[in-house]
C-alpha cells in the first residue's frame, strides 16, 4: 500500500527546504506519484494539486471529475464550467514561489501567473521530488530490469539477417510482454546506417550480414519501466565495429564506476565521455549519458555536463553512452543503475560484450 | 496537398492583428497544423516553431530530431544536449508578446520566460489559429461525421440488455472502424445511473431493461475526428425519461438554430441552456454546451457562457447539452456543427428522437 501522505509530506518539506512556498502538481507523473490519481485525459480544464507546507493538500478539479478522484486522500475544491478556476487556485496560494509540474500546460501556467501565482519549474527547483525511490519503487524497477534481461536472452535467438527492422521490433515487443511486462513501450531497431541516428525507431530496412544493430527496448510492469540498450552484430563483426563496441562498453563501465552518493550527475557523464574522447570518438557521442526513470521513462536526474546535483542513495537512472558514425553504424549500451550506499547497482545486467546473431 | 506556408502566413498575420509579436508553436496540434511535423514524443527537450510576422519561420529542435523534421518547410535551429536552447530561442524573438501553444510544457514556458520571452496563451490571445477550417479540413470532418452516422445506425441493432457496458463499448469501437475510421478514440457507454456522470467511460455494470444509455463515441479519419452522442432506451422508456429526452433534444435544436456568423459562442450556449432551465432542469446541465474540433478533439471555440468570440464561417464545434439526474440516469445529445454563411450545418445527423434498443 503506497503511502501517499508520506510522499506529500516529503514534497512539502522539500519545497520548504528549497525556499519555495509549495508545489503545484498537474495531471501526469507528479499528481500520480503524490495521490495515485490521474484523470482520464489531460485537457484545457484545470486540475492541480496545491501542496503547501503546514496546510492540508487541496486538489482543484472540475466537478464532474470528482467521482474518479474519490480515492485520493486530499481535500477537494471543485469548479464548474463558467467559473474561474485560476482565481480559485490562486486564492489557495501562500506568498512566494510554487514549483509547477514540468508537463503542466502553458494555458494553465500563463493563466495562473495572470491570477497572481509566482511559478518556477519543478525540474529547476525540486529535481528530487520523485528522484529518490522508496522500497516499493525499487522492487518494481528491479522486476522490470529482470524482465528486460530475460527479453534480451531470447532476442539473441532471433533471426536478424534478411528481415526488416519492423519485424524484429515486433518480436522484441512480443518478448517484452512474454517476460512479464504489462506493456511494451518501445523497441528500437537501428540496423547499419540507421543505428547512427540515436532516435531512429524501426523501419523498412532489411537487415544484412555485417550490420551492427542497436536494440533499445523497454516496457512497463506495475507502473515502472525497463529501458535497456544492447548492440548486436549480424555475423562476425568487422574490426571497426569491434573497436567501437569496446570503446562504448568501457565508457559505460566507467560511467557505472563513477556512481556513488555525493558524486555529481555530471561526474558520471564525464567519466563515460572521457573514455570515448580518449579513443578519438568524442564528436560521435552526441547526447547526454543518461536520464532518471520512475513513474515516467525520462525524468530527473539527468546525467549531463553542467548538472551538479549530487547523487543520492535510491536514485535510478540510465547510463547509455553511444558512438554514431553517420551513414555507417552506431553502438549504444545502456543499463538502469540505482545508487546504493557504496556505489551503484545495475537493475539490468545482460552481457555488454559483443554478441553475434543470425 | 496542404498549404502549410499559407497557414504560417495566416498565423503571422493573425498575431500582428492581435498586437502580438508572434507565435510559438510547440509539439502537438499547433506545430502539426502549421508544419505537418510532429515529433515522436513530447519531452523535456525544447522543440518550438518561432513565427514572427515578416520573418522566416524557424523551428528550434534537438539535432537528433532534424532528420524526422526534414519535410517541414521552415528554417532549422538545431541544439545539442548541454547547450541552452532557451537562450537560443529567446534570441530569435522580437520585442513584444508571443502566443505559446496551450499544451507547451510548463518546464519550457518558465525557462523561456526566464530567458526573456513575454508569453501569453494561444487560447487567450489567438483563439482562431486553428478554428476556421479550410476546404480540406471540412471535407475530412464531413467524412468523419458521415462515418459516425453509419456507426450509429448499426449501434441501434446491437443487443444492450443483459450485457456489460464495456462489451457494448467494444462493439461501438469495432463499428467505428468498420465504417471507415482509421482509429476508434472513445466509446462511452453510460447506462442507468452511470449516465448521470458526464465523463463516465464504460464499466462492468450490466445494462437492464428500462435503462437510458448515453452513447458518446468518436474516431479519427484522415487526421480529423468525429464526436457524436445519442441516448438510447432499453425497451420502452419511462415518461420521465421521455420528458427529459425531449427537453435535451429541443435544447440541442435551439443551440443549433442559434448558429450563424457573428453570433457569439455564448449565444449558442444560452439558447440551449434556456430550454433546459425553462423545463426546470437548469441545475442538472452541469457543463458547457460544446467545444471546437479539428486537429484535436477539444479546441477553441468553446461554447460557453462568457465566451463572446463571434462565430466565423468555417468554424466547427460540438453542440451537446445534457441533463443528469444523479443516481438515476442521464441524457445527452451531440452533433458537430459547421458555421455556414447563413447558419449552421450538422456534420453528423443521426436521428435525435428517442430510439428503443433491445
Amino acid at each position: 500500500m503506497t503511502d501517499f501522505a508520506a510522499r506529500i509530506a516529503r514534497a512539502a518539506a522539500d519545497a520548504a527546504d528549497a525556499g519555495l512556498a509549495g508545489v503545484l502538481a498537474a495531471p501526469g507523473p507528479d499528481l500520480l506519484y503524490l495521490t495515485g490519481y490521474t484523470p482520464n485525459a489531460v485537457t484545457e480544464r484545470l486540475t492541480v494539486l496545491v501542496v503547501t507546507p503546514g496546510r492540508e493538500p487541496v486538489l482543484v478539479l472540475p466537478t464532474f471529475e470528482r467521482g474518479d478522484a474519490e480515492g485520493a486522500d486530499v481535500s477537494f475544491l471543485e469548479w464548474t464550467d463558467g467559473e474561474d478556476p485560476y482565481a480559485a487556485a490562486a486564492a489557495l496560494l501562500e506568498p512566494g514561489r510554487y514549483a509547477i509540474s514540468d508537463a503542466c500546460w502553458a494555458l494553465h501556467v500563463v493563466a495562473l501567473q495572470e491570477a497572481g501565482a509566482a511559478l518556477t519549474s519543478m525540474t529547476a527547483s525540486l529535481p528530487l521530488l520523485r528522484a529518490v525511490k522508496d522500497a516499493d519503487e525499487l522492487a518494481a524497477l528491479t522486476a522490470a530490469g529482470a524482465a528486460a534481461d530475460a527479453t534480451f536472452a531470447d532476442v539473441l535467438e532471433l533471426r536478424f539477417s534478411g528481415r526488416r527492422e519492423v519485424d524484429v521490433s515486433a518480436d522484441v515487443a512480443r518478448l517484452l510482454l512474454e517476460h512479464g511486462h504489462a506493456r511494451a513501450d518501445f523497441a528500437i531497431v537501428g540496423s547499419g546506417p540507421n543505428g547512427a541516428n540515436p532516435h531512429h525507431g524501426a523501419g523498412e530496412r532489411v537487415i544484412e550480414p555485417g550490420d551492427a544493430v542497436v536494440l533499445d527496448f523497454g516496457g512497463t510492469l506495475d507502473g515502472y519501466g525497463s529501458d535497456t540498450t544492447r548492440t548486436v552484430h549480424v555475423g562476425e563483426p568487422s574490426e571497426e565495429h569491434l573497436r567501437v563496441h569496446e570503446v562504448v562498453r568501457a565508457a559505460q563501465q566507467a560511467g557505472f564506476e563513477a556512481v556513488r552518493p555525493g558524486a555529481a550527475c555530471q561526474d558520471v557523464d564525464r567519466a563515460a565521455r572521457a573514455v570515448i574522447a580518449d579513443a578519438g570518438y568524442g564528436d560521435r557521442f552526441t547526447h547526454r549519458t543518461g536520464h532518471g526513470i520512475g513513474v515516467t521513462g525520462h525524468e530527473p536526474p539527468y546525467i549531463i555536463e553542467g548538472e551538479t546535483q549530487p547523487l543520492v542513495e535510491g536514485m535510478c537512472f540510465s547510463i547509455e553512452p553511444g558512438v554514431y558514425v553517420p551513414g555507417e553504424f552506431g553502438v549504444r549500451i545502456e543499463d538502469i543503475v540505482c545508487v546504493t550506499d557504496s556505489g551503484g547497482r545495475r537493475l539490468n545486467d545482460s552481457p555488454r560484450e559483443p554478441r553475434v546473431v543470425a
